[in-house]
């Protein structure tokens, strides 16, 4: 199922998100509380901005809990924008490019979910990627293929359009090959300067997402990261959340997957 | 916490124990009922005898659910006495050299517990290993260490009573060094012949250990593999259960650690 | 560039070719002698038959020369027919799905070589593999995507000709690719009776392949294990090993890749 | 063997002196020119200072030549303090915390070299730790062991004093041990604000070491980063460098160790 974080503010140390809060992210990879298998001990990833254009990343096969590394990267790196995950596989292997995030230049992604019955529709959804980004396809993840396929939707010019024509195939695809298995996407998008989170299902039962904001800053989460609910809000099913460089953040309802989804 | 298996019996292959159960060992790792932490992720170990006079070992960092090298090797290895192995840590690092279980020679080691505060008795309990035996400390846990003692305490010649003398200066230790923690010990040892498993704790917690008899072989379990409660035996505490080879398996009251922890 | 061995003949422990010779396996892991690279690091893996239909593997991501459990399962497992792999990747991931080799039902395969460019033809190659088989792709590498095809081009009913007709297709592709990258193709297949080796390259620089005959036992190697160069055989390019039950081995030419190719 | 670098000056990334140069240490990984076994892929480390008092610290046991997460880091953190180490066992197993750089407090430690028969002096040499700093050993190498004992013997106030104690003591248990096996010890040390880097052996096969000073930046490695070896001098035995903040680096001969050893 994965639990996960995303972060856009002020400049902060990993781990004030990532391991200290009492229901921190690495908690949660040892028992997540909203997730039916409440255990995300399948790898686990870093990713965030600094200096460069691309982010950095650090992916793991060993359960984020035991990881020295994490740790210590989690206290030693600071940045403005950054995605944190831990996984539990839906089937395919613990290696580390099928943890998340994945990146290719200055995008980042990351997914909780899952796309249908992916040994069904594997081969379609491979398909909608172009061949200069199926070059950068090194693992074998449902998620990692929809990330390029969402760059090749058009990511670069219009990031919200290109994920929703690209969730729309994915509903069209999941229907055509007649499984009873849904299509959920609760998922992160960065190009380095702006947020996306989104939050949708093709049924009643999209994955939890919420969001807390500070002074300037923002942290989209899987689940809360403490006890004090009230401040974080829950992200109803098809809405995202924007969080655009000098802008407020802003939680929109999906703007067209409708009527796209009929086309 | 740690969980655990132990069999002696006809040849079978591993998976009959490890991997096939309702509840096996594998899906203990994940998610045991009868510990205090219920996610035994921290490492893995299985050692088993065939052909050679000491046994085979196969240890890994990664949790023992999403190991397809292990479902393999437990596919296709047969033995008639092994053991496996699933750890939660508590403190030591997560490597290959702490996982359990242990092998010197023709001896083979696993346990469940902790020795009071390791911190604290640390040197005490390693000075107990002669230097014949200290070579092979490859790893930095509290178990090897008192694997090493027992050995170095004579179990070539007398297995239990080595076991018990270690286990009478372990309770000293544990006592003089004022610690609250307690000195639990639920452990299995074979030479290859003969299998010993022992239930041991200076207080009233004993960890659990149960054992099953069928024609012929012994399993050894933390818990139960199965929901035919009827059919699995609780060890009670300070018993120890002796499978030898061509005998009769016995459970037995501890011969002589009170006598012993008095002298 | 990868070394391999493949052995079937009397049961043997792994160790006999594996681990012990002067020149084994896992000495070619730190130093191989034939190949432009000379460190084989990038993981490594064993299959082997036994009681099963299908083979058992050990595939991991550490160098084959520290690897503890190796040298255990070589100790410890025999087999009548196994295949070992050092690995130096030409580009993919060192992931354990990307580690020779490969097995699929009864099936199993290892290989040393490229397939041209391979970001060139990936989507050919993968185009190639039947969706029966498609399922079966966990890994990224153009080995395992060979493998597959081969399969899907009919191993089961003609081992010898599916790989034939692959190895042209794979041929025209790498030609109308456009790439000066060569076609290699140094590889074993077996379905767990019978073992095939085959030695190819669309230039005159065909990896190196040799095998060694004693009492009914067949050793097919990358490269000599021991200084006996005299008991080596080069299987020269275009031949292939064939090793059928009860049947002497024979080293025979291509059958029918000329035809084939021009078709 | 074991191939490290240290550098202390203007902050930089640290690809810029890990995988940047022509012969940089992730190159050495793999072929190292200067050292007896030119393959150091025996796990490797990064320990950098940063915005916290205590060194950030990235270990792992794979090799670095093929670790993304390496590239990564090093490419996106920065310091003007850091260690780097590319590691080959001499007989210690493959885990993180035998990987060095090691770190304590605000120490930060990493070797090159051996401590005579390592069996023989091992419980000697764990001795020298005082209590306080032996629930820091994590590991089971002679270097961690070797870096504890420095601390135990003063470095807070006086680093070279404690290390030219150490080292005077273990000439001695090394001479003592009977063994033929030299003292090697080519090690760095810092507090994060000063730089110590030395050269010895007790006899006369120092390993090598080199310096390059740039402006206000020293940079000290086990061998040349590129073909310039006009720019690298070499460090002669039983000489340290010592780069303190804000002053010139100086290269001294060993203050002490004669006397010390002969007392």
């Amino acid at each position: 199922m994965c639990r996960w974080i995303a972060y856009r503010g002020e400049t902060v140390p990993l781990e004030r998100y990532v391991t200290e809060p009492a229901h921190s992210l690495v908690v949660q990879s040892l028992k997540a509380l909203e997730s039916a298998g409440s255990t995300n001990g399948d790898g686990f990833g870093l990713g965030w901005y600094g200096e460069r254009e691309e982010p950095g990343l650090y992916r793991e096969v060993r359960p984020a809990w035991s990881d020295e590394n994490l740790r210590h990267l989690c206290r030693h790196i600071q940045s403005p924008l950054f995605f944190a995950h831990v996984r539990a596989s839906t089937g395919t292997p613990t290696t580390r490019p099928n943890c998340h995030p994945f990146a290719h230049g200055r995008w980042m992604f990351m997914h909780n979910g899952q796309i249908g019955d992916w040994a069904l529709i594997r081969r379609n959804v491979e398909a909608l990627i172009p061949d200069e980004f199926y070059k950068s396809r090194v693992g074998t993840t449902d998620s990692e293929a929809v990330f390029l396929a969402i760059l090749g939707a058009g990511a670069d010019t219009d990031p919200i359009g290109a994920t929703m024509r690209t969730l729309a195939t994915l509903a069209d695809l999941v229907r055509a090959s007649g499984t009873g298995e849904p299509l959920r996407f609760t998922a992160a998008l960065s190009d380095g300067r702006d947020l996306y989170a989104f939050r949708y299902a093709n049924n009643e039962t999209a994955n939890s997402l919420y969001y807390r904001e500070t002074s300037g800053s923002v942290v989209v989460v899987s689940e809360p990261l403490d006890m004090e609910r009230a401040f974080w809000k829950p992200v109803p099913p098809s809405h995202l959340i924007v969080a655009r460089a000098g802008r407020p953040v802003a939680l929109e309802p999906f703007p067209e997957i409708g009527q796209l989804a009929a086309e």
